[in-house]
Formats: structure tokens, C-alpha cells, sequence
């Protein structure tokens, strides 16, 4: 039975996030947020120095605000709406972020640094920013359960077009909206939502995350200022919803079982920086290199079984870079098992264009089957001298049938965290965000984590 | 015969607006660029200080970057990000902007602010700045004829859809791009396009303006730091033309007869602070009470023919402040025939409650009549005694079929600047637009229509 009628959800919604209390939360709610923003800072911090975030900071810097929150790894700060922008496209841009694969938002992506910036300046604990988080999270995949797959397949890139309203909640929150504010906050995010998937590919992929990340803010900035929208932002016949997934929306997902279900227990961490759907293929590939010695120069054919959606997004046979490579099953698969590896390196540009892996590459044929979920895949390969090693992955590393561990997320952040920040930086960072919920200012982890300044952003 | 194929729409026109030169473009559009300067400009004034303005100037003064924009009729300046932002929201606020009436695009009101805040940045000629302004309108309203009835019926926000290509367009002129960079300029702008027609009646509506405009104007911005995005933004199959306007696209109208045909030509300018398709009742009303000395207490009714969009648009009844009541044709009525007038005091929310007022507006009853254009209106009024007086609007005063002189032009800025600019301010404004052309720094318009500084801002 639903809790609500389609009338009011946008209100319900607002009500929710308002009145939820941190101390009600399941523990293991509160626990996936400490662990989605580890997960995210490490990303932030292996993106920060990418020739995408350079060319964003050269270009904001003649405009920025005052300094007042941290832009991450990159040793300088700027007003919290510019930070926003910044953050959000470092998190995003070697694709190795969180995922709620019922719906392919990346949620975090664009919640925390819109949060981030603003609790670093109004000096929240860490406490109301994990909160904060775990309530936009759950709005940014709700909204994308209702969306659905009519969104995504109309073109929508979903974790930006979600996410807005994620970042508007999460930092609404923060800035203590009441109800009615709140639901102006998230119609403004509403008529803010943007981002065509076409873009994936491009630099514009992760400006959709970051534009979306600026937008929920100044929306929540907005309403607290007393600025005015619809009320029924979501479910109005002309509303996000209607307007964006046509008569494929479910509305009612938005607030079914909310404060029951929560959708930030689905999350799911990348162990490999591309898009999620290749990563199943990728463990067939590296358990079978590992348990028969393969040698990728004697393989005649590489043959993929995989979901359909899978080639959808990554079925591009012959990336020219490592933007496009990122979203390429066949050289995944030839990285894999020439380097037995698919780390930030494996998707270097130059590593994209190398002769030996192109060959391999061509050698890759991918099978569409419905059958196998997004999170598996089947993966056989056949030697010049005919021989056929055969693997199914029935759950990928990361997903929700096998999480990735505490160890394993320390690790990750390590690697990621490792070209920015000192040792010392490394380890002061992971103390922080370890006790984030006992931390009295959670601008702490942002100047822990803010490492050396970049010469390029002072232009 | 179509001048391009498909495939290159988005190229073709990114390379026009780079090749075009100045004095190529016939004398018509040279001199419609600074009509709706002019335009511009009288609305901006009027609505800086409209509580919309001000609750935005509250919310981005913390955030705002170093004052080399002026903030039109606020007397201070800001970042040209959020002053193209802040000018957007004035200029529409009031609903007194131009309009290209065979898409309901009000392409100015987008592309000019973010135009005049890049162009007083840089000291931009008068020339070059109605120049990239000319290019902009043409942009909006050639991807708004794309775009068609399927985008408008589908719930977007048409203005801001497709003014954010428009303000990208003539920003990234003014910057000086290459064709490539323009095309990526374009897809940053096509991944950027958001707003929702049913924010129209709220704040959030000229907040969709004023959105489009910073983002067009940050996305020509990228492009200039080398920001990449598809090059296709327009016409692939998960682009722009496809996801927002669907089957109902016609992707070739962008670049058809491109150079030969101008839509800044279509231009209207409104005498009337409200929905366009209003426009035609009220001047039937107006010449009627005029004509018949109508006595409007003594009217028992009075009936409205139409076209259908006009009451899809403003066919609220019951309008509960202004904002409402400048989408409500009913109110519209009531207010010409009782007080002979449609400015802006008609549309401030004390008006809108008036007793009387509402009494009279609900003898008002609309027919929607497909025959009727979307320029003309048939007004009937029937007094209590049974006299009827009926008349025919074929061409709504400020369209195309009637459009407004100089001295009605100037008449309108000066109304609208007068509550803002001394009298001698207003002198030299309006001496420095005309003679446009000629100034070799444009920042000389933005400063005499700067005004007096507002408290508010300073929070």
C-alpha cells in the first residue's frame, strides 16, 4: 500500500528530509555514508590534477567568490557554489565512483561536494554532514527509481538529472530548510535538472555531474532566501517526472517505504575506474589470467557474454583515448589481460593507443544476453592453439554480492590519494574520515585532504 | 532544398557565428540588435528591484567573485557569471520582454545579459556587442524553430531551452572562438539546456532565464580553456533536437537559409507586462472601453475568443497575486476595463486582490478558437441592459503586423526606468543606445544605466 498519493509527493519528500533524525537511522545507514564519502574524497583526490578539472579551474578563477571551502587536492579554496563545480567534476572524472546500479546514478558524485562545500563553510560537524549525505543520497535514487529506465533510455544522464535534487536536499538540510523551503528547494532543482548521456566521452560528462552539484546548492541557497517554486516540482502533469520520463515514471517510488527502504545500502564502489557495467568482465578476465597463466599475445578471440545494456553504453570497439576507453568493454578486456590490471594507468591515453593492445582489442567479440544481470558476465578465451578457458562471474567485485571491504576501500583511497596527498596527509585523512562522526567541524577533512596548491588555477 | 545535411548541423552553425561579419548583415538587422538593446535594457530596469532580484542578489553575494559586471539599476557590480544571472532575472521578471512569437522564445532576455556582463568585462565596441548579439537571437530562435510545438507541448521552458544555445553563441563570439571551439561551446550549452514551463506563476520562472544565461555564458567560457564536448549536441540521436523535442524536431530548420533569412526580424516588443498571447484581448478591451466610454461596473459579461494556446497558457481564472495574474487573461480584462490601463501597477499583488477587481474578472469567459491567430483576440462586452459591443484585433499592438515605433520604444524605457535612473541617467542611456554603433566601449551603457546602489545587497 503506498504511503503517499501522487498529489503530494514532492511535499512528502521535503517533509522527510526535514524531519529525519540521525540518531533513527539504521546503523548501517550511517555506516554507508562514512564509507561513500571515503570513497568518494579518494576519487575527488585522483581526479583533481586531470587535464579536465585544469581547464574548469582556468576558467572559473577570474569569477570565483571568496575562499571559503577547500577545493580538494588541489591546495586552494574558493567560494562554496565554485568548489561545488570543481569537486564534483575531480570525483567524477576517472569514473571510479559510487554506483546504485538499480538505476546507474552515481549518487555522491554530485550530494557531497555540493555538502562538502557548504559545511566546510558554515563549519557543520561531521555528524549533520553524514546525515546530510545518507538523505541525499537516498533522494537522488529515489527520484531515480521513479525516472526509471524511460529517463535513461530517453537520452537523461541520470546521476546528473537525480543528483540535482540530491545536492539540493543534502545541502537544504544542512542549511536548516523548513518544509516549505525544502520543496521549493527541489522544484528549483527540478527546473535546474540537466545533462544529455550523449556527453559521456567528452569533458562535458563530468560538467553535467559538476553543473548539477552547483545547481542543487544554489537551489537550497535559493529557498533559504525565501525563493519560490512549484510546490509539486516532481509529480505535477508538467513536472520533472511527466517532463523527463514521460508516462514511463513510477512517482510513487519516490516516497514508497521511505525511512524503511534505503536506497544508500545499494550502493556499490568500483574497484576499476570505468563505467560499471564492464566490471564483471574485467574480474572474468584477471581470475582467468591468474588461474591459467595466459598468455594475451596467444589468444585468438576473446568472446563476451554480457547484459545488453552493457554494450549499450560500453559496446565502442575502438576508443581513441582514455575518455572513451573508460566506456569500452574490448579495451578492457585487452588491458586486463595484457597488464593483468585495470587501475588509473590502464586507461591512460597512451596506454589507449599502444599497437600491441589495439590487436588484442580486435580480437574482443561481445554477445548481448538478457539473461545475464548488469553485474555479471561470462567470459571465454580461445588460444591459437584452440584451447577455450571459459569463466562466469556471477557477481562483480563491488556489487552489492560482493562489497568491497573496509581494507579494500582503504586501499583503493590509498592508490588514489597517493600522487596528491603526503603520507602523513594520507593517514591524517583516513583519521578523520574514520571518526567523521565524532568530528566537531568537518571542514577538518576537507584541509586534511586539501593538499599542495596547483599552479594552473592561478592562471 | 535544405543547405545541410543532418549530420553537420551543429558545425554549420558554429561556423556561421564565427564568419559572420558586421557589415554583411542587412541594415534591418543591425537595427533590430539595438531595438531590443533598448528593450532590454527598460525591462532589466524595472524589474532590478523586485523582491525576485533581490532575494537572488542576497543569495549569491557571499558567493559572488570580484565586481567587474554592473548589476543594471542596483548601482553595484558583480562577477559577469552572476550578473548574467542577476540582469537575466531582472529583464524577465516582469514579463515585458521581446518576443519571437512563432516559437514564444523571449531569446533577448537570455542572450543580452550574459552578453553585456562578458562584453563590459572585456570593453567590447558597441559593434561588436550587438554584433554577437544579433548571432545569439538568431541562435535561440532558429533552435526554438527546431525544436517546434513538440518541445513547447512537452513542457519545457522554451525561453531558457534554447536562450542558453543563444547566450553560448553570442558569448563565445565576443570571446573570439574558433569553429571548433564554438561547436563545443554549443554541445556544453545543449547539455546545459534545462527549465520547466510549469515554474511559470512562481520565482522559479525568470530563474530559468537567468540560469540559461550564466550557463550559456560559462559554457562559451569552457570552450575558450579548450572544454570539449560532442560535437553534435544538436542533431545526434541522444542529442538535444532528439531527447527534449522527440519525433517533433525538425533539425534542418537550424541552419535553413541560415545568413539569408533573420529571425531577429520577427521581433516583438510588448506593450503590456504579460503573457504575449494576452496582448490582443487587452488592446480589444482598452479600444473598446475607449470607443464606448464602457462603464465597467455595468458589465454583465464578457467573452474572449482566442486561440487555444492562449488559454492553455493563461487561462488561470483565479490568479492570487501578480505573478499568477500576468498569465491570467481573465485578470488582464478586468484590470484594462477598469482602469484603462496594462502596466505594471495592474499586475502588483494589491491590484490583483482588489474586490472589485476579482467581481468583474469572473464575468470574464474565454472560447478557444483555432481560426484565430495568436495576435488577434475577438472581445465582446455585454452590459447589464443586454448592449453588446464587439471588436476584432487582427494584429496585437507590438507584433509583427503592428509593431512599435521609436518614440513608442523609448516611451516604454523611459516608464520603466524612471523609478530607478535620474532623469539625466535616462537622457544619457538612452543617447548612448542610439548611438550604439559608434561606442567604443559598451561598459559606457551598462554604467549609465548602473543606478544607485541597493542596501539589500549587502546583506
Amino acid at each position: 500500500m503506498p504511503h503517499s498519493t501522487p498529489a503530494a509527493i514532492s511535499a512528502e519528500l521535503a517533509a522527510f528530509m526535514v524531519d529525519s533524525e540521525w540518531t533513527a537511522l539504521p546503523a548501517s545507514v550511517q555506516n554507508e555514508a562514512r564509507r561513500a564519502t571515503l570513497n568518494w574524497l579518494g576519487c575527488t583526490l585522483g581526479g583533481c590534477r586531470d587535464d579536465t578539472t585544469d581547464r574548469l579551474c582556468a576558467t572559473l578563477v577570474d569569477f570565483a567568490g571568496p575562499p571559503r571551502a577547500t577545493l580538494l587536492g588541489r591546495g586552494q579554496s574558493s567560494d562554496a557554489l565554485s568548489a561545488a563545480l570543481i569537486n564534483a567534476v575531480s570525483g567524477n572524472v576517472l569514473d571510479f565512483d559510487d554506483t546504485h546500479l538499480a538505476t546507474v546514478v552515481h549518487p555522491t558524485a554530485v550530494v557531497a561536494p555540493a555538502l562538502l562545500a557548504l559545511a566546510e563553510q558554515q563549519r557543520s560537524s561531521g555528524t549533520e554532514f553524514l546525515h546530510a549525505l545518507a538523505l541525499g543520497i537516498e533522494c537522488a535514487c529515489r527520484i531515480g527509481n521513479a525516472a526509471g529506465a524511460a529517463h535513461y533510455e530517453g537520452g537523461w544522464h541520470i546521476s546528473a538529472t537525480c543528483g540535482v535534487f540530491g545536492a539540493a536536499a543534502a545541502a537544504g538540510r544542512l542549511l536548516g530548510l523548513d518544509a516549505t523551503q525544502m520543496n521549493h528547494a527541489l522544484g528549483i532543482a527540478a527546473t535546474s535538472a540537466s545533462g544529455l548521456r550523449m556527453m559521456l566521452g567528452s569533458m562535458a560528462k563530468c560538467y553535467n555531474i559538476g553543473h548539477a552539484a552547483r545547481s542543487g546548492l544554489q537551489a537550497a541557497l535559493l529557498a533559504a532566501r525565501g525563493y519560490t517554486s512549484s510546490a509539486r516540482g516532481l509529480e505535477a502533469r508538467r513536472g520533472f517526472l511527466h517532463v523527463l520520463a514521460a508516462d514511463g515514471a513510477d512517482a510513487g517510488a519516490v516516497t514508497r517505504e521511505l525511512g524503511t527502504q534505503w536506497e544508500i545500502n545499494a550502493l556499490a564502489y568500483k574497484p576499476y575506474p570505468c563505467g560499471v557495467v564492464i566490471h564483471p568482465v574485467i574480474d572474468g578476465c584477471l581470475d582467468l589470467r591468474a588461474e591459467h597463466a595466459t598468455d594475451a599475445t596467444a589468444v585468438a578471440s576473446i568472446e563476451i557474454d554480457v547484459n545488453p545494456l552493457a554494450i549499450k553504453l560500453c559496446g565502442n570497439p575502438a576508443p581513441r583515448d582514455g575518455l572513451e576507453a573508460k566506456l569500452s568493454i574490448a579495451h578492457s578486456v585487452a588491458a586486463a589481460l595484457l597488464d593483468g590490471a585495470a587501475g588509473v594507468v590502464q586507461y591512460a591515453d597512451a596506454r589507449v593507443r599502444d599497437p600491441a593492445l589495439i590487436r588484442l582489442r580486435d580480437r574482443v567479440h561481445l554477445n548481448a544476453d538478457p539473461v545475464i544481470g548488469k553485474e555479471q558476465a561470462r567470459v571465454r578465451i580461445i588460444s591459437a592453439s584452440g584451447t577455450t578457458h571459459e569463466l562466469f562471474v556471477p557477481h562483480a567485485r563491488g556489487s552489492r554480492g560482493r562489497p568491497l571491504s573496509e581494507v579494500e576501500l582503504d586501499t583503493k583511497f590509498r592508490g588514489l590519494a597517493g600522487g596528491v596527498l603526503a603520507p602523513a596527509q594520507i593517514d591524517t585523512t583516513l583519521g578523520v574520515c574514520a571518526a567523521l562522526e565524532s568530528c566537531a567541524d568537518v571542514g577538518e577533512l576537507a584541509r586534511a585532504a586539501a593538499g599542495l596548491p596547483q599552479e594552473f588555477f592561478t592562471s
